[in-house]
């Protein structure tokens, strides 16, 4: 059964979803975050099946999250490196992180940590907040039409 | 072909994803956090198949996400809520929803605006921070094993 796209409803999260939302597509994000660049890195460090990745890649590519960093001589593909519009997705990529930190912990625990480089702490967890910093619960939100 | 599980992989977003990430259950759990509770409600809200809707309910109850409110005289299911577990989702929600406003905007604007109930102003946009509250993006973060 093909599922109904995404991109045909008027709500944002679907249409983020929609460019995002696939399992893969997440994790090749993550792993650019974590500085990976080249096909082969992600291949090994995924354990993904390389016309997966291929295919992941071009989409990512086409949706203008990553960008192809071409050699100049014979326009070879040297690795792939996040957009400015990929880079905006590093607070949802640090939310599922910590989600999962939380509530599908590994059994050996969380694998990795993310620090603040200045001064080697642990980043803050992530919270919804209004306009004046305070923290917000789902119940403290309103939806309205805009 | 069969896509290998998340679950093995000791990543928290990968494990978080194998829960979360497919669209549909992304997008009942907006849903809910919008106050929609009877398994009609979620089928017209997001023009869902009935069988699809059934299995993602199922899904998301079994993983701890929502709870069925089940009626005390014959256990009739009445309606599906958030889980504090699902709560925590929110974050994720909301950086999802803030992501695709920016990035992939509908043709006619966001359709819909989260405000802050106690001041009635939309919330903040949701931003990685230091333990100290510094905004980090993420070149200022650095990935240990822990």
């Amino acid at each position: 059964m093909r599922r109904t796209s995404f991109s045909d409803m008027s709500c944002s999260i679907a249409r983020c979803l929609e460019q995002v939302g696939d399992g893969w597509t997440l994790l090749i994000v993550r792993e650019a975050f974590f500085g990976t660049r080249r096909f082969g890195e992600f291949q090994s460090h995924l354990g993904i099946a390389p016309n997966v990745l291929t295919a992941r890649l071009q989409g990512l590519v086409q949706d203008g999250i990553l960008q192809a960093m071409a050699e100049s001589e014979n326009g070879r593909v040297l690795g792939y490196r996040l957009t400015d519009k990929g880079r905006d997705l590093f607070p949802i990529v640090i939310a599922l992180m910590q989600w999962g930190d939380r509530h599908a912990p590994a059994p050996e625990g969380p694998p990795v940590q993310v620090v603040d480089r200045q001064e080697g702490r642990p980043i803050a967890t992530l919270q919804v907040q209004a306009a004046d910093g305070r923290v917000l619960q789902a119940r403290d939100v309103q939806v309205r039409p805009s």
